[in-house]
Protein backbone atom coordinates (compact mmCIF):
# COMPACT_ATOMS: atom_id res chain seq x y z
CA UNK A 1 0.00 0.00 0.00
CA UNK A 2 1.16 3.10 -0.97
CA UNK A 3 0.96 6.50 1.75
CA UNK A 4 0.10 9.90 0.05
CA UNK A 5 3.12 11.93 2.12
CA UNK A 6 2.89 15.64 1.90
CA UNK A 7 5.48 17.26 0.31
CA UNK A 8 7.59 18.66 3.18
CA UNK A 9 9.84 21.15 3.39
CA UNK A 10 12.59 21.28 6.33
CA UNK A 11 13.41 25.17 6.70
CA UNK A 12 16.98 23.94 8.84
CA UNK A 13 18.22 27.05 11.02
CA UNK A 14 22.07 26.01 12.89
CA UNK A 15 25.23 28.74 12.59
CA UNK A 16 26.93 25.54 12.91
CA UNK A 17 25.69 22.84 11.25
CA UNK A 18 28.87 20.91 10.70
CA UNK A 19 29.89 20.53 14.33
CA UNK A 20 26.81 19.38 15.09
CA UNK A 21 26.52 15.45 15.22
CA UNK A 22 22.53 15.84 15.87
CA UNK A 23 21.86 17.43 12.54
CA UNK A 24 23.91 15.21 10.53
CA UNK A 25 22.07 12.31 12.14
CA UNK A 26 18.48 14.15 11.19
CA UNK A 27 19.89 15.25 7.95
CA UNK A 28 20.65 11.34 6.84
CA UNK A 29 17.27 10.83 7.81
CA UNK A 30 15.59 13.34 6.13
CA UNK A 31 17.93 12.00 2.67
CA UNK A 32 16.12 8.59 2.70
CA UNK A 33 12.13 10.73 2.26
CA UNK A 34 11.07 13.10 -0.55
CA UNK A 35 11.70 15.75 2.17
CA UNK A 36 13.77 19.26 0.90
CA UNK A 37 16.50 19.63 3.73
CA UNK A 38 17.01 23.54 3.10
CA UNK A 39 19.68 24.82 5.50
CA UNK A 40 19.21 28.67 5.94
CA UNK A 41 22.49 29.39 7.25
CA UNK A 42 24.20 28.08 4.35
CA UNK A 43 23.11 30.26 1.62
CA UNK A 44 25.41 33.19 0.43
CA UNK A 45 22.55 35.56 -0.05
CA UNK A 46 19.09 35.27 0.64
CA UNK A 47 16.66 35.29 -2.84
CA UNK A 48 13.28 36.32 -1.18
CA UNK A 49 11.53 35.23 -4.77
CA UNK A 50 12.95 32.34 -4.50
CA UNK A 51 12.45 31.39 -0.30
CA UNK A 52 8.90 31.91 -1.14
CA UNK A 53 8.58 29.58 -3.99
CA UNK A 54 9.94 26.79 -1.66
CA UNK A 55 7.52 27.68 1.29
CA UNK A 56 4.40 27.87 -1.48
CA UNK A 57 4.98 24.39 -3.09
CA UNK A 58 5.01 22.80 0.72
CA UNK A 59 1.95 20.81 2.42
CA UNK A 60 3.90 20.60 5.79
CA UNK A 61 6.68 23.71 6.60
CA UNK A 62 8.79 22.50 9.35
CA UNK A 63 11.06 25.07 11.02
CA UNK A 64 14.38 22.75 12.71
CA UNK A 65 16.58 24.69 15.15
CA UNK A 66 18.40 24.19 18.35
CA UNK A 67 17.15 26.11 20.93
CA UNK A 68 19.28 29.35 22.13
CA UNK A 69 18.59 31.33 25.13
CA UNK A 70 15.23 29.55 24.52
CA UNK A 71 14.27 30.98 21.27
CA UNK A 72 14.82 29.80 17.86
CA UNK A 73 18.90 31.05 16.64
CA UNK A 74 19.18 34.50 15.05
CA UNK A 75 19.42 33.04 11.86
CA UNK A 76 16.09 31.85 11.68
CA UNK A 77 14.51 35.25 12.57
CA UNK A 78 16.64 36.94 10.30
CA UNK A 79 14.92 34.68 7.65
CA UNK A 80 11.90 35.38 9.18
CA UNK A 81 12.00 39.33 8.71
CA UNK A 82 13.34 39.12 5.37
CA UNK A 83 11.12 36.40 3.74
CA UNK A 84 7.44 37.14 5.19
CA UNK A 85 5.29 39.58 5.09
CA UNK A 86 1.52 39.50 6.13
CA UNK A 87 0.26 39.15 2.55
CA UNK A 88 2.60 36.24 2.01
CA UNK A 89 1.79 34.37 4.57
CA UNK A 90 -1.89 35.03 4.25
CA UNK A 91 -2.15 34.36 1.02
CA UNK A 92 0.06 31.84 0.61
CA UNK A 93 0.49 29.51 4.02
CA UNK A 94 -2.96 29.11 4.78
CA UNK A 95 -4.33 25.93 5.69
CA UNK A 96 -0.62 24.44 5.20
CA UNK A 97 0.92 22.81 7.67
CA UNK A 98 3.44 24.07 10.21
CA UNK A 99 6.06 22.10 12.45
CA UNK A 100 8.41 22.87 15.16
CA UNK A 101 11.93 20.27 15.13
CA UNK A 102 13.75 21.51 18.60
CA UNK A 103 17.11 20.16 19.37
CA UNK A 104 18.41 21.28 23.06
CA UNK A 105 21.21 20.35 25.40
CA UNK A 106 18.96 20.52 28.33
CA UNK A 107 17.35 17.20 29.70
CA UNK A 108 12.98 17.27 29.12
CA UNK A 109 12.79 17.80 33.11
CA UNK A 110 14.23 21.20 32.77
CA UNK A 111 11.35 22.37 31.23
CA UNK A 112 8.32 23.34 33.76
CA UNK A 113 7.53 25.44 36.39
CA UNK A 114 10.74 24.59 39.10
CA UNK A 115 13.33 23.20 36.52
CA UNK A 116 16.23 24.97 34.90
CA UNK A 117 14.28 26.39 32.10
CA UNK A 118 11.41 27.31 34.35
CA UNK A 119 8.91 27.23 31.57
CA UNK A 120 7.39 24.29 29.13
CA UNK A 121 8.90 23.93 25.49
CA UNK A 122 5.41 25.14 24.39
CA UNK A 123 5.66 28.17 26.63
CA UNK A 124 8.85 28.75 24.83
CA UNK A 125 8.10 28.38 21.22
CA UNK A 126 4.68 30.68 21.84
CA UNK A 127 5.90 33.06 19.12
CA UNK A 128 6.25 30.03 16.56
CA UNK A 129 2.35 29.18 17.44
CA UNK A 130 1.52 32.84 17.26
CA UNK A 131 2.84 33.14 13.65
CA UNK A 132 0.96 29.52 12.82
CA UNK A 133 -2.32 31.28 13.69
CA UNK A 134 -1.35 34.29 11.84
CA UNK A 135 -1.14 32.18 8.89
CA UNK A 136 -3.89 30.12 9.11
CA UNK A 137 -1.59 27.15 9.22
CA UNK A 138 -2.23 23.92 11.14
CA UNK A 139 0.06 23.85 14.07
CA UNK A 140 1.91 20.25 14.12
CA UNK A 141 2.58 18.86 17.87
CA UNK A 142 6.76 19.87 18.40
CA UNK A 143 9.40 16.76 17.64
CA UNK A 144 11.56 17.94 20.81
CA UNK A 145 15.08 16.09 20.78
CA UNK A 146 16.52 16.23 24.40
CA UNK A 147 20.17 15.69 24.73
CA UNK A 148 20.93 13.67 21.71
CA UNK A 149 24.47 13.14 22.98
CA UNK A 150 22.81 11.13 25.58
CA UNK A 151 20.53 8.78 23.18
CA UNK A 152 21.49 4.72 23.22
CA UNK A 153 21.94 3.17 19.93
CA UNK A 154 18.53 1.86 19.97
CA UNK A 155 16.93 4.95 21.28
CA UNK A 156 18.77 6.83 17.96
CA UNK A 157 17.18 4.23 16.26
CA UNK A 158 13.98 4.78 17.39
CA UNK A 159 14.59 8.55 16.67
CA UNK A 160 15.78 7.82 13.61
CA UNK A 161 12.16 6.26 12.09
CA UNK A 162 10.15 8.65 14.38
CA UNK A 163 11.48 12.27 13.02
CA UNK A 164 10.93 10.32 9.06
CA UNK A 165 7.64 9.66 10.47
CA UNK A 166 7.42 13.32 11.59
CA UNK A 167 8.34 14.51 8.00
CA UNK A 168 6.43 12.52 5.78
CA UNK A 169 3.48 10.29 7.87
CA UNK A 170 -0.16 11.91 6.41
CA UNK A 171 -2.02 13.70 9.51
CA UNK A 172 -3.65 13.13 11.47
CA UNK A 173 -1.28 11.16 13.39
CA UNK A 174 -3.81 8.36 14.19
CA UNK A 175 -3.82 4.46 14.66
CA UNK A 176 -4.34 3.77 10.90
CA UNK A 177 -1.89 6.51 9.56
CA UNK A 178 0.72 5.10 12.05
CA UNK A 179 0.18 1.41 10.62
CA UNK A 180 0.35 2.63 7.30
CA UNK A 181 3.36 4.71 7.41
CA UNK A 182 4.90 1.76 9.20
CA UNK A 183 3.85 -0.80 6.57
CA UNK A 184 5.33 1.70 3.86
CA UNK A 185 8.40 1.83 5.54
CA UNK A 186 8.80 -1.64 5.47
CA UNK A 187 8.05 -2.70 2.26
CA UNK A 188 10.64 -0.28 1.28
CA UNK A 189 13.37 -1.41 3.49
CA UNK A 190 13.76 -5.11 2.83
CA UNK A 191 16.85 -5.51 4.53
CA UNK A 192 15.22 -5.06 8.02
CA UNK A 193 15.07 -8.68 9.75
CA UNK A 194 11.84 -9.90 10.92
CA UNK A 195 10.34 -7.95 8.26
CA UNK A 196 8.10 -10.85 6.45
CA UNK A 197 6.34 -11.27 9.99
CA UNK A 198 5.89 -7.35 10.58
CA UNK A 199 4.53 -6.85 7.01
CA UNK A 200 1.92 -9.58 7.92
CA UNK A 201 1.39 -7.79 11.13
CA UNK A 202 0.17 -4.69 9.98
CA UNK A 203 -1.34 -6.14 6.65
CA UNK A 204 -3.63 -7.95 9.57
CA UNK A 205 -4.21 -4.91 11.65
CA UNK A 206 -4.77 -2.42 8.94
CA UNK A 207 -7.80 -4.73 7.48
CA UNK A 208 -9.26 -5.04 10.86
CA UNK A 209 -9.22 -1.00 11.47
CA UNK A 210 -10.84 -0.61 8.14
CA UNK A 211 -13.34 -3.53 9.06
CA UNK A 212 -14.09 -1.61 12.22
CA UNK A 213 -14.15 1.84 10.22
CA UNK A 214 -16.83 0.31 7.70
CA UNK A 215 -19.00 -1.58 10.93
CA UNK A 216 -18.86 2.19 12.32
CA UNK A 217 -20.19 3.74 9.36
CA UNK A 218 -22.97 1.12 9.13
CA UNK A 219 -24.13 1.54 12.22
CA UNK A 220 -24.08 5.64 11.90
CA UNK A 221 -26.12 5.31 9.28
CA UNK A 222 -28.73 3.07 10.42
CA UNK A 223 -28.38 5.54 13.43
CA UNK A 224 -29.24 8.55 11.28
CA UNK A 225 -31.66 6.33 8.79
CA UNK A 226 -33.95 5.44 12.68
CA UNK A 227 -33.35 9.55 13.80
CA UNK A 228 -35.25 10.32 10.32
CA UNK A 229 -38.06 8.25 10.53
CA UNK B 1 15.16 64.94 48.47
CA UNK B 2 17.26 63.21 46.11
CA UNK B 3 16.20 59.57 44.94
CA UNK B 4 19.16 56.89 44.33
CA UNK B 5 18.25 56.19 40.95
CA UNK B 6 19.26 52.48 39.49
CA UNK B 7 22.61 52.71 36.76
CA UNK B 8 20.15 51.65 33.94
CA UNK B 9 21.59 50.26 30.41
CA UNK B 10 18.91 50.19 27.98
CA UNK B 11 20.39 47.52 25.22
CA UNK B 12 18.40 48.99 22.48
CA UNK B 13 17.47 46.63 19.17
CA UNK B 14 15.83 48.16 16.24
CA UNK B 15 17.20 47.67 12.36
CA UNK B 16 15.38 50.60 10.82
CA UNK B 17 15.66 52.89 14.09
CA UNK B 18 15.90 56.28 11.86
CA UNK B 19 12.28 55.13 10.70
CA UNK B 20 11.23 54.78 14.31
CA UNK B 21 8.99 58.07 15.92
CA UNK B 22 8.49 55.67 18.59
CA UNK B 23 12.23 54.84 19.18
CA UNK B 24 12.94 58.56 18.42
CA UNK B 25 10.55 59.62 20.76
CA UNK B 26 12.00 57.28 23.76
CA UNK B 27 15.51 58.51 23.07
CA UNK B 28 14.46 62.11 24.16
CA UNK B 29 13.47 60.81 27.26
CA UNK B 30 16.59 58.93 27.77
CA UNK B 31 18.44 62.10 27.17
CA UNK B 32 17.03 63.32 30.29
CA UNK B 33 18.25 60.57 32.81
CA UNK B 34 21.35 59.00 33.98
CA UNK B 35 20.38 56.00 31.63
CA UNK B 36 22.52 54.88 28.92
CA UNK B 37 20.75 54.57 25.45
CA UNK B 38 22.99 51.36 23.93
CA UNK B 39 21.57 50.75 20.32
CA UNK B 40 23.31 47.47 19.02
CA UNK B 41 22.37 47.62 15.49
CA UNK B 42 24.30 50.72 15.01
CA UNK B 43 27.91 48.89 16.02
CA UNK B 44 29.92 48.59 13.24
CA UNK B 45 31.54 45.58 15.11
CA UNK B 46 30.85 43.97 18.18
CA UNK B 47 33.54 44.07 21.08
CA UNK B 48 32.00 41.28 23.49
CA UNK B 49 34.43 42.30 26.47
CA UNK B 50 33.04 45.62 25.97
CA UNK B 51 29.51 44.96 25.63
CA UNK B 52 29.94 42.86 28.91
CA UNK B 53 31.76 45.73 30.57
CA UNK B 54 28.67 47.72 29.93
CA UNK B 55 26.31 44.55 31.11
CA UNK B 56 28.33 44.25 33.93
CA UNK B 57 28.38 47.88 35.22
CA UNK B 58 24.18 48.37 35.30
CA UNK B 59 21.68 47.48 38.28
CA UNK B 60 19.23 47.69 35.63
CA UNK B 61 19.51 45.90 32.25
CA UNK B 62 16.73 46.77 29.76
CA UNK B 63 15.97 44.74 26.32
CA UNK B 64 14.07 47.57 24.10
CA UNK B 65 13.01 46.50 20.75
CA UNK B 66 10.09 46.47 18.26
CA UNK B 67 7.91 43.01 18.16
CA UNK B 68 8.56 41.17 14.60
CA UNK B 69 6.78 38.16 14.32
CA UNK B 70 5.92 37.92 17.60
CA UNK B 71 9.22 38.00 18.88
CA UNK B 72 12.37 39.93 19.38
CA UNK B 73 14.52 41.25 16.11
CA UNK B 74 17.01 38.78 14.90
CA UNK B 75 19.58 41.57 16.00
CA UNK B 76 18.64 40.92 19.41
CA UNK B 77 18.99 37.44 19.09
CA UNK B 78 22.69 37.68 17.67
CA UNK B 79 23.97 40.24 19.64
CA UNK B 80 22.56 37.56 22.79
CA UNK B 81 24.71 34.49 21.21
CA UNK B 82 27.39 36.81 20.55
CA UNK B 83 27.78 38.35 24.04
CA UNK B 84 26.40 36.43 26.61
CA UNK B 85 27.39 32.75 27.92
CA UNK B 86 26.08 30.52 31.16
CA UNK B 87 29.43 31.41 32.95
CA UNK B 88 29.14 35.01 32.47
CA UNK B 89 25.69 35.45 32.92
CA UNK B 90 25.73 33.79 36.32
CA UNK B 91 28.92 35.24 37.08
CA UNK B 92 27.71 38.51 36.80
CA UNK B 93 24.37 39.48 35.85
CA UNK B 94 22.79 37.76 39.03
CA UNK B 95 20.71 39.90 41.33
CA UNK B 96 20.60 42.86 38.73
CA UNK B 97 17.40 43.65 37.43
CA UNK B 98 15.30 42.78 34.25
CA UNK B 99 13.09 45.12 32.33
CA UNK B 100 11.89 44.61 28.63
CA UNK B 101 10.46 47.51 26.66
CA UNK B 102 8.23 46.08 23.70
CA UNK B 103 6.90 48.27 20.97
CA UNK B 104 3.74 46.93 18.74
CA UNK B 105 1.94 48.14 15.71
CA UNK B 106 -1.05 45.78 17.25
CA UNK B 107 -3.63 47.03 19.75
CA UNK B 108 -3.40 45.77 23.60
CA UNK B 109 -6.00 43.92 22.90
CA UNK B 110 -4.59 41.71 19.80
CA UNK B 111 -2.52 40.02 23.58
CA UNK B 112 -4.90 37.55 24.55
CA UNK B 113 -6.41 33.90 23.45
CA UNK B 114 -9.02 34.87 20.34
CA UNK B 115 -7.17 38.41 19.99
CA UNK B 116 -4.64 38.52 16.60
CA UNK B 117 -1.87 37.30 18.28
CA UNK B 118 -3.37 34.26 20.37
CA UNK B 119 -1.36 34.81 23.31
CA UNK B 120 -0.47 37.47 25.63
CA UNK B 121 2.40 39.55 25.62
CA UNK B 122 4.34 37.66 28.87
CA UNK B 123 3.80 34.35 26.78
CA UNK B 124 5.06 35.34 23.80
CA UNK B 125 8.23 36.89 26.12
CA UNK B 126 8.80 33.42 28.21
CA UNK B 127 12.61 33.49 26.63
CA UNK B 128 13.54 36.47 28.00
CA UNK B 129 11.65 35.54 31.64
CA UNK B 130 13.75 32.46 31.04
CA UNK B 131 16.78 33.63 30.54
CA UNK B 132 16.09 35.93 33.80
CA UNK B 133 15.86 33.00 35.63
CA UNK B 134 18.66 31.35 34.43
CA UNK B 135 20.68 34.31 35.47
CA UNK B 136 18.99 34.57 38.92
CA UNK B 137 17.93 38.37 37.92
CA UNK B 138 14.92 40.40 39.16
CA UNK B 139 12.07 40.01 36.21
CA UNK B 140 10.69 43.95 36.37
CA UNK B 141 7.24 43.92 34.93
CA UNK B 142 7.46 44.70 31.44
CA UNK B 143 6.82 48.27 29.51
CA UNK B 144 4.22 47.44 26.61
CA UNK B 145 4.04 50.56 24.20
CA UNK B 146 0.97 49.60 21.72
CA UNK B 147 0.12 51.66 18.69
CA UNK B 148 2.16 54.24 19.30
CA UNK B 149 1.20 56.64 16.22
CA UNK B 150 -2.50 56.58 17.65
CA UNK B 151 -1.47 57.86 20.95
CA UNK B 152 -3.01 61.74 21.73
CA UNK B 153 -0.45 64.16 23.16
CA UNK B 154 -0.76 63.98 26.53
CA UNK B 155 -0.83 60.26 26.05
CA UNK B 156 2.46 60.63 24.59
CA UNK B 157 3.34 62.84 27.99
CA UNK B 158 2.02 60.43 29.95
CA UNK B 159 4.05 58.03 28.32
CA UNK B 160 7.67 60.02 28.31
CA UNK B 161 6.98 60.48 32.08
CA UNK B 162 6.20 56.41 32.97
CA UNK B 163 9.09 55.64 30.38
CA UNK B 164 11.99 57.67 32.57
CA UNK B 165 9.74 56.31 35.56
CA UNK B 166 10.99 52.39 34.40
CA UNK B 167 14.25 53.40 33.60
CA UNK B 168 15.37 55.24 37.13
CA UNK B 169 13.09 54.50 39.88
CA UNK B 170 14.18 52.16 42.49
CA UNK B 171 11.80 49.60 43.01
CA UNK B 172 9.71 48.36 44.23
CA UNK B 173 7.11 50.34 42.41
CA UNK B 174 5.24 50.91 45.71
CA UNK B 175 3.59 54.44 46.50
CA UNK B 176 6.70 55.74 48.29
CA UNK B 177 8.84 54.88 45.68
CA UNK B 178 6.39 56.51 43.31
CA UNK B 179 6.18 59.81 44.94
CA UNK B 180 9.38 60.04 45.87
CA UNK B 181 10.12 59.46 42.08
CA UNK B 182 7.18 62.19 40.91
CA UNK B 183 8.72 64.95 43.88
CA UNK B 184 12.33 64.64 41.94
CA UNK B 185 10.76 65.00 38.82
CA UNK B 186 9.28 68.23 39.33
CA UNK B 187 11.92 69.62 41.31
CA UNK B 188 14.08 69.40 38.27
CA UNK B 189 11.79 70.59 35.89
CA UNK B 190 10.71 74.04 36.90
CA UNK B 191 9.30 74.69 34.16
CA UNK B 192 6.55 72.65 34.66
CA UNK B 193 3.28 74.87 35.54
CA UNK B 194 1.47 73.94 38.97
CA UNK B 195 4.97 73.04 40.33
CA UNK B 196 4.85 74.73 43.46
CA UNK B 197 1.12 72.90 44.22
CA UNK B 198 2.59 69.76 43.01
CA UNK B 199 5.79 69.47 44.87
CA UNK B 200 4.13 70.73 48.47
CA UNK B 201 0.82 67.97 47.94
CA UNK B 202 3.75 65.44 47.29
CA UNK B 203 5.88 66.20 50.23
CA UNK B 204 2.85 65.97 52.41
CA UNK B 205 1.93 62.73 51.13
CA UNK B 206 5.54 61.62 51.29
CA UNK B 207 5.82 63.35 55.09
CA UNK B 208 2.37 61.13 55.76
CA UNK B 209 3.63 57.68 54.02
CA UNK B 210 6.99 58.10 56.35
CA UNK B 211 4.57 58.37 59.51
CA UNK B 212 2.54 55.73 58.53
CA UNK B 213 5.57 53.69 58.45
CA UNK B 214 7.13 54.70 61.83
CA UNK B 215 3.72 54.17 63.09
CA UNK B 216 3.62 50.76 61.62
CA UNK B 217 7.29 50.15 63.60
CA UNK B 218 6.07 51.10 66.81
CA UNK B 219 3.24 49.30 66.42
CA UNK B 220 5.54 45.96 65.37
CA UNK B 221 8.00 46.45 68.03
CA UNK B 222 5.55 46.79 70.81
CA UNK B 223 3.89 43.37 69.76
CA UNK B 224 7.30 41.71 69.73
CA UNK B 225 7.70 42.98 72.99
CA UNK B 226 4.52 41.19 74.03
CA UNK B 227 5.55 38.27 72.02
CA UNK B 228 8.78 37.71 73.90
CA UNK B 229 7.41 38.01 77.67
Amino acid sequence: MEINSPKTLIVVAHPHIADSTTQQFLQAAVHQTSAIWHHIDGLNSLDVQQERQLLAAADRIIFQFPLYWYAAPASLKKWQEQVLSTNFIQQQLAHKQLGLVVTTGLPQKAFQTGGSASFTLDQLLAPFYAFGQQAQMQCLPKFAIYQFSYLTERQQQQLFMDYQRYLTQPSPDNLLNRSNWYLNYLQQHPQLPQQALLIDYLTQQILALDNLQTTWNLIKEAEDDRLDI
